[in-house]
């Protein structure tokens, strides 16, 4: 089968701020261990599609960054963005891309910056997706069973009456995409056992995603319609390039769940295969420490950390500076080279504030 | 008059970790303002004693710093100490140095690290103390009004059946020293109207206190029996640092109010000054946030500080480097070159055990 990948590196983690930066995203961090998330993304791919097949897209100041993660990918397989549009025209190109050099391609395409606990489960089901999606012009995406009803997460429903207990390397008919609900509907979800969490890992033929994006955002196909033609000619060349700036110039800012995946669901083209392999989008700094091993306290440290009556804690030194937590209890620290945060471990959504205010005050040796 | 100033500059300040180090002790910090807590202690002086006549007792190992920062005291007016060995050897060598100098002298011994915000009324309160002093073998002392019942500091029960409301600017005959009280009987005592904050300043001639050293704590002034001699004749050379060196080999680690001032007291020798001028013995970041300037939030922050939706918060950045602080109440984080401390500000006084931990394990750089 001629299988490819199609890692989307297009974020910038402002969450996770004094750790990323602008010059060092999220899916750069080594938030949870030796590897970077992308590394990790890349590693778990590898029985499946080799690294010549594996494809990156990330905005034009990250191409030289991504190459230096993942050295085994060629360097042409890494599309630089000249801006960030969002997921709709991230796929459209890399789909044009893949699509000149092989018309019969399935497309993986996966984030960066997400954790899988479970890899050989998760490639499990990615083979029954890759399986469903080869059969033709249908849409599939991976939906997780939802362990408890947050609020952090969109939604997928779909149609489990034909399922049979854990047996769940399949695909279902899918038949709603739900946005990041409320507690009592998250609830709702729950209890339903119809909906799936939106993992944003999708797989599909290359010119069946072409064909979705031409039939439900018009926009976007008219603005990378001479992209593919230019790489056909070019093979990346300067007149791809010029084809691959100006689509940017014209591209509406939407992202795939919203502008292809919910009205294909509508319409019946889009399956699900259910997975369960301990996955997160590790959004912020409380998404590391809930997946962090911690000691009997409760707490997680990395690095030169000492804690006196302290619990529930996540402590990261830097280098061989000494960080010292006496007394504290749900808090984050995170010290960096130039920048320490200290934050309660409920509000570490707000760490994008700093980040905001620090951009719009014209701080930006700290951004 | 002959009067002379102590400044007793021994501390260590381990509740200051991580800006406090032993190389860099509590008197040298400017926790409070642009000068550090001696510069200000010697500053105060300054309208009473001529810098000639100022003189400052601290370990061999600060002697060199110490000059540093009070570069308008004479070297030679800077005593080391080889070893700590708690106040009344510290007096002990301050007094037999001066009386060889002066036997008329008058001696005002100050810690070196105190805050006091009222200057002109401590100056008042001093110029009664050494008034009362300079009459003979009596020994004075400065008693804080307490403002609320503390448990931090000693106490001293004084007549004040003399007292005639407000007009404290004399001497009254003290009753006894009480340790540090609990709760209870904080209360009682300030309650009672009889009972001062023990300051730790003392007035009284250099022979008097000798006296008194000989009478109550022989063991103190048989070792510092040759050192007088030793200054008298060799004024401060090699003899005479010989003579030290051998008085703190055998001297006893006291204090000289348990030593000396309890027991004097006992027999009517003590006499008190009542002052009131915003005195604090700046114990511990606690302290140090109390004292410091706030805003509306409760927070006080010096340096490159963001604070988000933070209160009654203390924090003191380092440098260029920024700190934020998000989510959190009541919490002190200090950033220093190699180490930053996040406390909570009711547990500023555990921040010694952290310093003790490194201490005994070898973590020496970080001391």
């Amino acid at each position: 089968m001629n299988l490819y990948a199609v890692i989307m590196a297009g974020g910038v983690g402002s969450r996770f701020w004094p750790h990323s930066r602008r010059a060092h995203p999220k899916q750069f961090l080594d938030v949870l261990g030796p590897s970077s998330l992308i590394q990790n993304t890349f590693a778990r791919l590898q029985p499946l599609i080799e690294p010549e097949r594996v494809f990156v897209v990330t905005h034009t100041d990250y191409v030289e960054k991504t190459r230096e993660h993942l050295p085994a990918v060629p360097a042409e397989n890494v599309l630089g963005e000249p801006v960030a549009r969002n997921t709709a025209p991230c796929i459209a190109l890399a789909a044009a891309r893949i699509h000149a050099l092989d018309p019969e391609a399935v497309l993986v395409v996966l984030p960066a910056d997400h954790l899988i606990r479970n890899v050989a489960h998760f490639q499990e089901v990615l083979r029954a997706a890759v399986e469903e999606a080869a059969q033709g012009d249908v849409l599939v995406t991976i939906g997780i069973e939802p362990t408890h009803p947050e609020t952090g997460y969109g939604y997928i429903q779909y149609d489990s009456t034909l399922r049979d207990g854990d047996d769940t390397l399949r695909a279902y008919a899918v038949q709603a995409f739900a946005e990041k609900p409320d507690l009592a509907t998250a609830e709702r979800f729950l209890d339903s056992g119809d909906f799936l969490w939106n993992s944003g890992m999708f797989i599909w033929r290359a010119d069946a995603i072409l064909r979705a994006i031409e039939r439900h955002l018009p926009d976007v196909h008219a603005a990378f319609a001479a992209v593919e033609a230019a790489y056909a000619e070019d093979d990346a060349g300067d007149a791809a390039e010029a084809a691959v700036q100006r689509a940017y110039e014209r591209a509406p800012k939407i992202s795939i769940d919203y502008g292809v995946m919910e009205p294909a669901a509508s319409e019946g083209a889009v399956r699900v295969v259910p997975g369960s392999f301990g996955w997160s989008d590790v959004g912020d700094w409380r998404a590391v420490y809930d997946l962090a091993e911690k000691d009997a306290a409760g707490n997680a440290a990395e690095g030169n950390v000492l804690l006196h009556n302290t619990s529930r804690s996540y402590a990261r030194a830097h280098d061989g500076r000494l960080l010292a937590l006496v007394g504290v209890h749900d808090i984050a620290v995170v010290d960096t080279g130039d920048a320490v945060l200290v934050c309660h471990l409920d509000a570490t959504q707000q760490v994008k504030n700093i980040v905001d205010y620090l951009g719009s005050h014209g701080l930006d040796e700290h951004v």
